[in-house]
């Protein structure tokens, strides 16, 4: 019987390999909740929660405790009704990345019990992807570094932090643009920019003829007028991520046309929402992207299998797990970065 | 192996049991293409395609020439990777039925395979579904009659036919309400209205105590300023059906705050354009009813596994096998109207 029998969560911890730095925001480890669903027929399903102070709120502390209340609320139900799961998830919205790994956890369940992967579950469009691998916020010797040992490793797209010192920043960008010819660039300046700020950015890169092919939430997430403004004055594509975490900001974002790209991350929206976002971003002629906290393998997995499933992004941004000490890999595809691959 | 290996389109053609008339149309019978598709395995979905000039410009005449042409785009693609098999099927948008047809088979063969039903594929949101029935346009007398006789056998819902005269509309009202109390009312001008009599039709009705629970399709499919004037002068709820085909007319819908209520129906947009409406109009804090052409039992079944699967649905409008002459009922759902099912 496909019916959830029991529910555990474990505290996770990892360390970066090296800080990890962006725009009001270093980390020298992730501390993340892994959740297993177990049915009666004895199907495990496993998922991640990565949770995200800055961006949604959540304290893990906080979330830990969230284990039995969600014992109560989906022991008896069946894995194979996965939406009514979905429904109940989603009323835990102010836990988004606990949301997100109780929906993943619920389609792995599935896959076990029904022998077929999470990614055909939910369509199968695509057999493998590539992700890009990013430059952190530091010195700008430090970052050239960082981007051309990427770009030298096989890495085709480099995500660059910014956001804090636009003088600066386009020094790097010039920089790193002279020394990884070839690569594209996505720019993510984690809110730290004013409008008229991030309007002086891109229009220098573009009077330098460097071509950046995303940017990423210049300005502050609660303001999509100023999304707006940015949008409307860059030559290139601008993105939203702080600001785009549920369904109803991004029909928001698409309604005021304040934005080319979304950013879709599991930890901000949970599937069902994520599943939403894709179908009306698509619908709007937009693009999509997809991000991540940060996950280790196991929450990787759950985003690799969603973009293989969907096929709906132009650009993965899936490398958290890259970034971490991890004992084993646990992913259910096959991680040769920059490529990952269905299983 | 879950590749297709072979399609086939058969025209069937079904009598009404008794002359359907709507405004601008009367159907004596439906003509359907009904496909198979098998698997290497030898897995076989069924699917049905019930065309409708009227609403899509389709002719099953031309539709059924279509059969080689897919084959040679399908032929070879596995079924576990169904959303491939929908984006093909997406550029023949200008013959949705087939699209819904085939996207549709296509989910039936993958359930073969998996031994999954549909519904569940879709997510299980739900175990049952209640159906409306439909009265279609004829003399007072005889409207009141069949009404009496849908609520007198059960059914919950009914849905009333109008739009061809305003004057005769609100009194077959009237005389329906007095003979059906405690039903509900569907209201479906079919485009018959313009705005300012849409308006008066309403108002009448509300002035009389008359509640109606949706008022669809009151003006022409291309009014959406017209639907948007009949929504902000209406007490009762206005719905889009002929205006409302792809995702992307429903996303323009949303946009322009033009209606309180989307129609779905898979004839009119297969199952990716109505995966991605159900989505949108959720996002949009609007309703959802799913609605039907001239499907048999095959096709209806189709509609009942989506909206068991998805739950979306305010009203269920799933009535066209009812109406319909057929030998044997074919649908993967307990029929016990007004009730359906899972299986």
């Amino acid at each position: 019987m496909s019916k959830i029998k029991n529910i555990t969560f474990t505290i996770k911890k990892y360390d970066y390999f090296k800080p990890f730095h962006i725009t009001g925001s270093l980390s020298n480890f992730a501390t993340n909740i892994e959740v297993c669903i177990e049915t009666e027929s004895g199907a495990k399903g496993h998922g991640e929660a990565s949770p995200s102070f800055r961006v949604n709120g959540e304290k893990v502390e906080t979330l830990i405790h969230l284990e039995p209340i969600i014992k109560d609320a989906l022991i008896g139900l069946n894995v194979k009704n996965y939406r009514k799961i979905f429904d109940v998830m989603d009323k835990f919205f102010a836990f988004p990345s606990i949301k997100a790994a109780i929906q993943y956890a619920t389609l792995d369940a599935l896959s076990e019990e029904i022998g077929m992967p999470v990614y055909q579950i939910l369509g199968g469009a695509k057999d493998e992807i590539e992700t890009d691998k990013t430059v952190g916020i530091d010195t700008i010797e430090n970052m050239v570094k960082d981007a051309k040992e990427i770009f030298d490793s096989g890495f085709t797209t480099i995500k660059i932090k910014v956001g804090e010192d636009l003088k600066k920043d386009i020094e790097v960008l010039d920089e790193i643009y002279k020394n990884t010819r070839g690569a594209k660039y996505i720019v993510d300046a984690n809110m730290g920019y004013t409008p008229k700020q991030a309007i002086e950015f891109v229009k220098t890169l573009y009077s330098k003829n460097i071509e950046i092919h995303l940017f990423e939430q210049p300005v502050a997430s609660t303001d999509f007028e100023g999304l707006k403004i940015v949008r409307f004055n860059s030559p290139f594509p601008v993105g939203a991520d702080e600001s785009a975490k549920t369904k109803y900001d991004v029909l928001r974002l698409i309604k005021m046309e304040a934005v080319d790209f979304i950013n879709i991350k599991l930890m901000k929206s949970g599937i069902s929402d994520a599943l939403a976002i894709v179908e009306m971003v698509k619908s709007a002629n937009l693009q999509l992207m997809i991000g991540c906290m940060g996950e280790s393998s196991v929450g990787i997995n759950q985003s690799v299998n969603f973009a293989l499933g969907t096929g709906a992004f132009v650009f993965h941004d899936l490398d958290s797990a890259l970034m971490l000490k991890e004992d084993n890999f646990r992913g259910k595809y096959l991680s040769n970065p920059p490529i990952y691959k269905a299983l």
